[in-house]
């Protein structure tokens, strides 16, 4: 069965901040703990365009998030709500390709079962495909035929 | 008076997908019963352009809707909240025009009373500008004064 | 027949720059004799959410507006490239409606013919608006209900 | 230390209005008490550009301005919902520079303590920025230094 | 060999029209003629949302298309360019899977040859998939498999 | 005076790629030589939320940055058009900050003269920042201070 846990989002607009601070930004939240850190455009008040950052986390991590936003960004406000958030569970695979190693993530209804889907790490294929000169969508593709073959096998 | 009523809001951010199966995802969150369903432009992380998907739903659509979500995408996680909405009372109208009738949707802060808005409805507008061969805004256009004509009479 | 002109198109990607400044430098820029100017976000290198600014005008407007591009924002290098400009003619009229007069534009594919669209003036419609405290959709359909009238007469 | 208030968020996608008319919307809200409006760009049903917009408000303000919501755009219904905002305190100096007076925007963890940032209010830039026919980037550099000078001196 | 050919870049911005015609009108430019079509959100004078409309075409196409976009939006200019256009030469193949034919688009350097890439059609994979009542995701990566197998067996 | 150069613009749209795949695209290009490049939202046919990638280069870039965008992406035609750039002088100089060293990019007119503008390297503002575990702003607004006085003292 799909799992289920409670998500803190973290919400703030900001439009009178040098836009190079973002990416750092989101960096920093990452390595904090944050689960999940996006930037939306937007359009604010005189027109100015702006950018809203969204934070996901666990309850425990908010003091140290918002710090780093505090510092990080001019913003004077974050808006915080708790929400709900419905999981598949995932699994890790390692896929042999003619490129070498990749790592493949499964999504799972259920543990232990056959994957729902499975995607292989982007990092791992870039990886491959920068040792051998080859495109990323070669290793990514060749990964996929991997897991395709040892799944049939396992069944 | 204007009522008010639950509704479920489902997001997830995606940024490993093909965006083709996108408008067909959304048509069949709308075909399972979605009470709107919607895209939004957003950064990841690393940079990566991504979408954020949008699904509001009542609360009985959940399951359903979280299926072919899990189905469809490639979404490892969708977050959910409850918000109130809002709503005007809608009624329609079927507006007589030189190039054929034209439903219009109206919106009533009170059912029975005069409405505060109306607006043709675009599927009609789009049916009968092609059988005549005129622009969309001829027709759309054409059905806002015959409405503005009929209300007047009305009063 | 509709015309055709030179227009120079100027563009230039920042994202380095505090966004509050953006309204000020198109505002400087329309009235140092742009045709038109608007921004579009974008995501620059490192993942970067910064703004496209593109700007319209007439070929001998170049340094002025370039100059006020170099003052007022943060770029080193403005791209610059020729089109033809295919235009329809633009006439006025003034509606009298209940909430008072307001222009409405005319597009025409030939100067004294009648018009292929028009539209009333946002600007003139938010003013009576104001002055009567109705919504300023009001205003604008009731401007369009005029002009309709006058040019059904007029035939 | 960092204070905490609740805020009511008003959100509603729009995909079947002239957007001339959301610059006027966000001011009209924004004068009715609305604490921030904000337009995002989305994607609707049927591959439709909208535009979602949102505000944010004491609770105290919603029946206002949904009455400008529902009078000044086309949409039907509007979600709510209330979220806890966390704030830094804020106070203001006035920074005297070459160009004049600019008021500075203070952002503090604790009142009447040293500020964690500072930001010369941008109206106030562009009014001297227009007065001496210089960048508003001088200006607000200027008011950056004045105010870096003042609070060293204060220490 | 990569081909070349010209293509006509025709642009406008819009932002005084209801945003339910563009689909529509991207549908009948492309049934006109049009090499592609798309649309992006921008922010023009006054901080108003609007839409850039891009048309790609042969010279040929020029007036058909742009009688099109003078009838179904409400701008005053179109701005043309003429560009070059840098292509792979494309073949199909049909796959043949478990949930039925699946076209596939190959993109070669040289005709005749092993491609350089290839992508199952997404119409046929989504008839596919509503056929079996699968995602459209395993019809997607069944055609991309059997290309694969049948590729690898004709070498 | 500010110089100019012969810049090649490279455009495609890309609506069926996993967009993960994007930002190694975007550091591939710059690696091989673009001097930018940058990624926009669109919304292409049928509602597909879509990618517009646009590559800056000098010509003889073309044939390297064409192949690594067949390669790297799922596009079959690659847009090519040549624009002037108008371009400030650039000029280094390293600001002694109390976090230690950071270069500082100067624009100027005229090479030799004041500059128009300058702004701290994000890169090693963040490299300072990091050392000393304060906010990257702080880092940033000490440089532009040791700018402005180094460039006072200069005069």
């Amino acid at each position: 069965m799909v799992y289920s846990e409670e998500v803190l989002v973290m919400e703030t607009a900001v439009d009178d901040m040098n836009s190079e601070f973002f990416p750092y930004l989101v960096d920093r939240l990452l390595e904090a703990g944050a689960l999940d850190a996006y930037l939306q455009p937007i359009i604010m008040k005189k027109g100015r365009p702006g950018t809203m950052l969204t934070v996901l986390a666990r309850e425990d991590r908010q003091d140290v998030l918002l710090k780093i936003i505090y510092s990080e960004t001019s913003t004077l406000g974050v808006r915080l709500r708790t929400e709900r958030r419905i999981c598949l569970h995932r699994d890790f695979l390692t896929a042999q390709t003619d490129y070498g190693a990749v790592r493949v993530k499964l999504a799972l209804e259920e543990p232990g079962e056959q994957p729902l889907r499975y995607a292989p790490e982007f990092e791992d294929c870039r990886a491959r495909a920068q040792e051998h000169s080859v495109p990323v969508q070669s290793v990514y593709r060749a990964a996929m035929l991997a897991v395709e073959d040892s799944l049939k096998n396992s069944k």
